[in-house]
């Protein structure tokens, strides 16, 4: 690997979330289901809109959440994703730069706004969201800067990107740009929605592009129609050189390999909301990876940033996740 | 007092917050007093802005704060403010509506953008406050709504609202109206700054216009330039109906009359953040007020919502006050 000056740059949708407190009865009356993601049109996103309550506004978007997470870390990161010159738009590009990610992709200037994520959080702390993809849905090949991607030792690209044509085509030109400079490519499957809309491209994509998998179990279970954990499990190994498994409560399964590791889940609090525990766990991991720690290490690192996160409101982490690793980790990062 | 559709209805400035997390030496470093409210033009706001972290957005305002809170006890709930038809104007407008108050004040369609606050919240739980007032500045008269003001049987007004000379208008107007019409008039002093730069008017409304005022320590010795919070107290009482003074941890004081009643604290949880404490005290009270709960009954309500309020982030309580307040004062409320 050449000398970069980027430890990872992500591609994904820029998001603000609109985090609003819900319960079972409104998700049955909305038709969605639980812990999943949906995607709404405008008209739709307005008509649920009106029909919750009070909402926290806070950046989001999962990439864009783990990007915000490795430079909190102190990791060196951007982010790549459009929003619109609106409101929003400029709320994501403050709060992912203010803590040290570069984002340099222009604002549209005309079209649909910036993309707003409806979170119903229920008193379980699961969260459903309910995507308007808005203006990050026009991602393509020409708002990639390729010379960022160049520079990144890990290039990072969430699933969700698969549900827009334009951003699908930005992603692998990325992908081929990050291998061909010597980077790695990691991905996360995002949602099991997503991963049943886009089951074959993904297979092909992790069996022919991708250095590290991020899923969770029901989104790795989907990819393989697999009958249980296990059983996906072993399809995907060897696949890519590292699977990082996350199955909430249970911890984190690591494939290296022939390598298995297991990760026991951290605990810091009560649960309040898991928004942004896959995202949080993709951080740690990879700015572990980075700074040159065992898969075991980035899995624990992974695991505490995903720890903290569940125990507060909303994706972007309130607290100090660099003190947070001292604490519990020590000097190893 | 004839029937009247509405138990409180606010007039004030319609903000959207923004909450940082901020220290002592950025407030320095910004110039802010802390715990006070500074006015910025548009210029000043982004620059602070771009100098601070990440932000989470919440619908504000102090006046708004307190309608929000006495719609979610329960209460029959009016808020008139001007928002511009943007995108924080749309987020002010659902989140006062899905509480079920009313709010009709038609959003501008031109001119300055939706008020935003952005609020740095210290470690010591703290909140000090620079106020862009954009759109909010822009309530006159025209944009009163006279009939929901006359079907009120009290009318609140935030002190804020003095910074602008159309909304001093509107005010007066309005607390013309409600007294005409045999409703009562209640006032927040606001802040300490903001009673310096308008003392003599607010001495004058006191005497002539208002039935119960809500101020904080440093608001009340402020007003009456007075060297102690008893020699301001003693100031104030019997030019209003009703004083409630509120004193932070010392809980607070309410004049009625020859009549002075301690009211104590009620601590729910580790202190946060303090934004929307007075906004939701005034909430409680005004709430216990038109229920016809006795004055120290309403303190007490008005202590449980700001005791509630200041364990979380924002000013607008994600708790559920009507069962905090069956739970902890009974079937009073």
């Amino acid at each position: 690997m050449s000398a970069k000056s980027y430890d990872v740059v992500g591609i994904g949708n820029a998001i603000v979330d609109v985090l609003v407190q819900a319960d079972d009865d409104q998700l049955d009356a909305f038709g969605l289901t639980k812990g999943t993601m949906a995607l709404v049109d405008e008209h739709q996103a307005e008509r649920l809109y009106a029909n919750v309550g009070p909402g926290l506004e806070t950046s989001g978007g999962s990439a864009a959440n783990t990007l915000a997470g490795i430079a909190q870390l102190g990791g060196r990161a951007g982010f790549i994703g459009r929003v619109r010159d609106d409101q929003l738009g400029a709320i994501f590009a403050h709060d992912i730069r203010s803590v040290g990610a570069s984002f340099e992709t222009p604002a549209a200037c005309s079209g649909p706004s910036t993309a707003r994520c409806l979170i119903l959080v229920t008193p379980d702390a699961q969260r459903t969201m309910c995507t308007y993809l808005g203006a990050s849905v026009g991602l393509d090949p020409a708002d990639l800067d390729l010379d960022m991607v160049a520079r990144a030792r890990v290039l990072y690209l969430e699933g969700y990107l698969w549900d827009s044509d334009e951003a699908k085509r930005a992603f692998i030109a990325a992908a081929e740009v990050a291998r061909a400079h010597g980077g790695e490519v990691a991905l996360s499957l995002s949602d099991a929605f997503c991963v049943e809309r886009h089951r074959d491209s993904f297979q092909e994509l992790v069996d022919g592009h991708v250095d590290i998998l991020f899923a969770n179990e029901m989104e790795i279970t989907a990819l393989y129609k697999a009958n249980s954990f296990e059983e996906a499990a072993e399809q995907v190994r060897g696949r890519c050189r590292i699977a990082a498994l996350t199955r909430s409560e249970l911890g984190s399964v690591i494939l290296n390999g022939a390598g298995t590791h297991l990760v026991e889940p951290f605990r810091l609090g009560p649960l309040v909301d898991t928004t942004g525990a896959g995202d949080l766990y993709a951080a740690g991991f990879l700015h572990g990876h980075t700074q040159g720690l065992a898969v075991e290490e980035c899995g624990r690192l992974g695991s505490l940033c995903a720890g903290q996160v569940v125990t507060q409101l909303g994706p972007r982490p309130q607290a100090d996740l660099r003190q947070l690793a001292q604490t519990h980790l020590g000097s190893a990062v």
